[in-house]
């Protein structure tokens, strides 16, 4: 089985990419796991990864559809479609967005429906294809009016993957992720990006800005969810999915003042100083324009799962921070914790 | 003001023109009524007109960019986009549904945005956008899962429509359209060509094939109503539109049975025997993926209005034929009224 993941030197990425690796078999449309042969990474930078020989990189822009036809190729039979302009560059870049989230969506898809052998492809679609007047809870049946750029995107790509599994074409699923936190790394261009970097940061002993009051609800899953749930959106039998490809996922509600006293409870009151509250409007209208709550019936009978609490979460990426580093660059600070 | 009208040769966007010279004035963003200096019809066909000076053909494929930067000039300060390929066209051919109905909306929402001028933009959706499991009524909030290729590129169209709004690039308003019934001429490739065709054909003597069973229920608006509420979907105010500019319009819900009901309350028992009742699976499965009935509550806060019984309708269409024709070309036979 040979399986692309687009954005993979990326963080979800990289992280399925080794995930998969250490599965090392897949369940595809024949309904039993197959053994991973190959896993092209492909990225605009070259994707760092195991040393393993199943592993290919392709570098390059994934505008461009000689990129993409290097990477996916007759053989391919899964499609990880990862990569994307984040949301709040994509509200700042209209055309970037369009280019990359919706452009090379349908580059992939046509690609993906040149093989002829109706590969498999998951979506990343996200919370920001919903907004404007929202009930409470959003259900599965709540009609998306993205408020962004980005929303709107991501939109568009769910309705081209539905139609082109409804055609035939593909097999395709869009999941509707939550806000992936605690992300780790640098700050992004994500208008979601405070909600990691209120955690990561001041367990770093830096400071982290919160642009959003300690009241504002959000829809999170963790990283180790994501991957769970991005495999878990492979293996689903295709005529599980009824009348619509896309998926809202569950995930944890939580108020940013929740997210604070986690982190306090897992790490102690410290932490919570290196955090600065100070507002920003362009922020807060387009996050305060996602749904904080999902009622997902749907997703949960498919198998799909969320995280108990957000102090195992913030006790998780602690954990897989330390994994990932050498004790040099270990990132915690004694003097912080 | 000069008014650019896609799919002008068409038979919504010939009567658009000829109403709106009729009326000699448009409410656009500036509140107030004013003077229409110009009304350029686009379509792929030479459209014809009546002898008035204000009007000016532009012929050329909607594909074209070209085509397009030559009818929306610097001028340009209204936008009714009409042109599309039809539903059962659309189905058969994936990749000509995709260019037209998809990609030339963007280029015209392109064309659009480059003048600078946020030119107010109506453009026709559809009730196909709706499929898959539904209530028994769509409400404002009911979420688009289309099941044709149709549908997908129409909400498609949407979401850009209310992006490209949102961003201030232009002034969108995305209406989504009932099966326009009845229409004059000839059969077409939409789906619910058969809506009209169960109609006009007998009138004429003519058989006409239903390929629905008589309980289907049908969303309907007649072309009077339809060219009333193109005009009032670009009057309304921008601000009342709210998070998103596709709208539900107000139709009349109908069975198959009360169509040929109204038939026969209008002209008589003879022209129903014209209906040869012969199902087909591949019009039955897009059609009946539509849904019949709306609660339509905030398009009609907005002003918009639907016919109050299908016989009026019978009626209406019976009056337009007479006034196109010339007394040889009366359509509707003696013999058979």
């Amino acid at each position: 089985m040979h399986i692309v993941i687009t954005g993979g030197a990326g963080f979800l990425g990289s992280r399925l990419a080794k995930n998969l690796l250490q599965r090392g078999e897949l369940t595809g449309s024949n309904g039993v796991p197959q053994a991973i042969t190959r896993i092209t990474l492909l990225d605009v930078v070259p994707a760092r990864h195991a040393d393993d020989r199943r592993v290919r990189v392709v570098t390059g822009d994934i505008v461009d559809p000689q990129t993409i036809a290097t990477a996916i190729e007759a053989d391919t039979q899964s499609i990880f479609h990862l990569a994307a302009v984040v949301s709040g560059q994509a509200e700042a870049d209209f055309d970037l967005g369009m280019k990359v989230n919706f452009d090379a969506t349908r580059l992939i898809l046509e690609r993906a429906r040149s093989l002829g052998s109706r590969p498999r492809l998951v979506f990343t679609s996200s919370v920001a294809v919903f907004g404007g007047s929202l009930p409470d809870r959003v259900l599965d049946s709540t009609a998306p009016t993205p408020q962004s750029s980005y929303g709107a995107q991501k939109v568009m790509g769910e309705l081209l993957v539905t139609d082109y599994s409804r055609k035939g074409f593909i097999d395709g699923r869009a999941l509707r992720m939550p806000t992936i936190a605690v992300r780790p790394g640098v700050p992004n261009k994500a208008a979601s990006s405070f909600a990691s970097g209120i955690i990561r940061e001041p367990l770093n002993g830096q400071e982290s800005i919160c642009p959003l009051g300690p009241g504002t609800r959000m829809w999170l899953m963790s990283p180790r969810k994501a991957i769970d749930n991005l495999i878990r959106g492979h293996e689903v039998d295709a005529e599980r999915f009824g009348p619509t490809r896309a998926l809202n996922l569950p995930g944890l509600s939580v108020t940013v003042r929740d997210m604070v006293a986690a982190l306090e409870s897992v790490a102690g009151k410290r932490p919570v100083d290196f955090i600065r509250w100070q507002e920003d409007e362009a922020i807060k209208c387009i996050v305060n324009s996602w749904p904080g709550d999902f009622d997902t019936r749907r997703a949960t009978e498919l198998g799909f799962t969320a995280d108990t609490n957000f102090a195992s979460v913030v006790r998780a990426h602690i954990d897989d921070e330390s994994q990932q580093s050498s004790p040099e660059h270990w990132p915690i600070r004694p003097s912080v914790l």
